[in-house]
């Protein structure tokens, strides 16, 4: 654990780490020792640290997946976010020092970032003050601490708003995939079903697809078409 | 002047006002006493001050621009932004003991704001610490001090991809107006001509307008209709 004056005061941030599989959508969350307390993963920024390197770097630690790209979406700022009770129930289930630790307890502004993974690709592993990182599904969170209920909401609109941008350049999609696997992806993250003929019309008109060769596996005049990002 | 323990240190706010009178698009800059120095109106977060309270008051103490809403867009936490030079000499030029605000010379993360407003409505006003405060179009800045000019940058990014929802509910056009004028409020945001017939189409495919009677001015058959938003 490093000391309070290697941190800038009052200042944290928090992120949400959605992970897809092609069909379903979780985010990672971390339980902390013998609390019952659940959160994003979140840290501090060093007095001598770029906020992005101190994000990329935490996150590393916090979650040990390596390499993540994390895009900043809000930064919370309200004084009731803060919950001192839950940080002192974290420092002494961890035998922290409270008075070294007394800083841990102040009023935070967090700066939410938020990364679009495969959870198939990556093994997270806990950090020091927490017993386990997993993932869960959207729509099966447990209670989460603080206003990180309010930050995964957040971050969720924002990825929904972005999700054609978003899709491009990650691994959550096979290079060329049929219009059937792409709506499967609108559907996971929108959490609601498209119509086949709306969504096919709406995602051409977009102008962000190739069309390539057709995708032969059974009768042939049923065969679809594969599509990859412009 | 308030005190440095009344502040959350290390952290500031910088706000982008957009003004746009129907045609042409602008920026709200102070120059600070003496030292030719250009900036945006910017501020601090008290300790017991929620983000948002701070950021409203602060930019009607420095602009005198009641009741703006500003809507956040962007964290700048790189350490090479901060400018310790430039700080001393609003100091010395103000006035100011640098021991007593030595904490103006660190290192801060700013959180930026932004707005859109109508320039026509309003009068600004410099604060104690500025000579004067001005309306630049957006292709006359003087140049800014710190990061100020990659804040503008980002904050026209979002502006122009936000426009279609930011215009709704605000005065920059009358309740109803021609698709000539909506077409105006765009090339002056966007900062390029459109096509007349090609933006139309994309307007009404938008599904935010309703349409109304037509305008008539001159000739009958040449009148406009008028529309309004949903």
């Amino acid at each position: 654990m490093e000391e309070k004056q290697d941190f800038i005061q009052n200042l944290s941030y928090d992120s949400v780490i959605f992970g897809f599989n092609g069909t379903q959508l979780k985010i990672l969350i971390l339980e902390y020792h013998n609390t019952g307390l659940f959160a994003l993963p979140g840290g501090f920024v060093q007095m001598d640290e770029n906020l992005e390197d101190a994000v990329k770097n935490g996150v590393r630690q916090r979650t040990g997946i390596q390499d993540i790209y994390l895009e900043q979406f809000y930064t919370f700022g309200g004084l009731k976010r803060s919950d001192p009770a839950a940080m002192d129930k974290i420092l002494t289930q961890n035998n922290l020092d409270k008075e070294q630790y007394s800083w841990m307890m102040g009023r935070f502004i967090s700066i939410g970032y938020y990364a679009l993974i495969n959870y198939e690709d990556v093994t997270p592993k806990p950090d020091e003050l927490s017993d386990s990182i997993n993932w869960y599904p959207i729509d099966e969170l447990p209670k989460l601490m603080m206003d990180h209920e309010e930050m995964v909401e957040r971050a969720l609109r924002v990825l929904r708003h972005n999700l054609d941008r978003k899709l491009v350049g990650t691994n959550l999609l096979p290079h060329k995939f049929t219009m059937k696997q792409l709506q499967q992806v609108y559907e996971a993250v929108l959490g609601v079903g498209l119509r086949r003929t709306t969504f096919q019309r709406k995602m051409l008109s977009l102008d962000i697809l190739v069309r390539h060769e057709k995708l032969f596996q059974g009768k042939a005049h049923k065969a679809p078409y594969l599509y990859s990002f412009k």
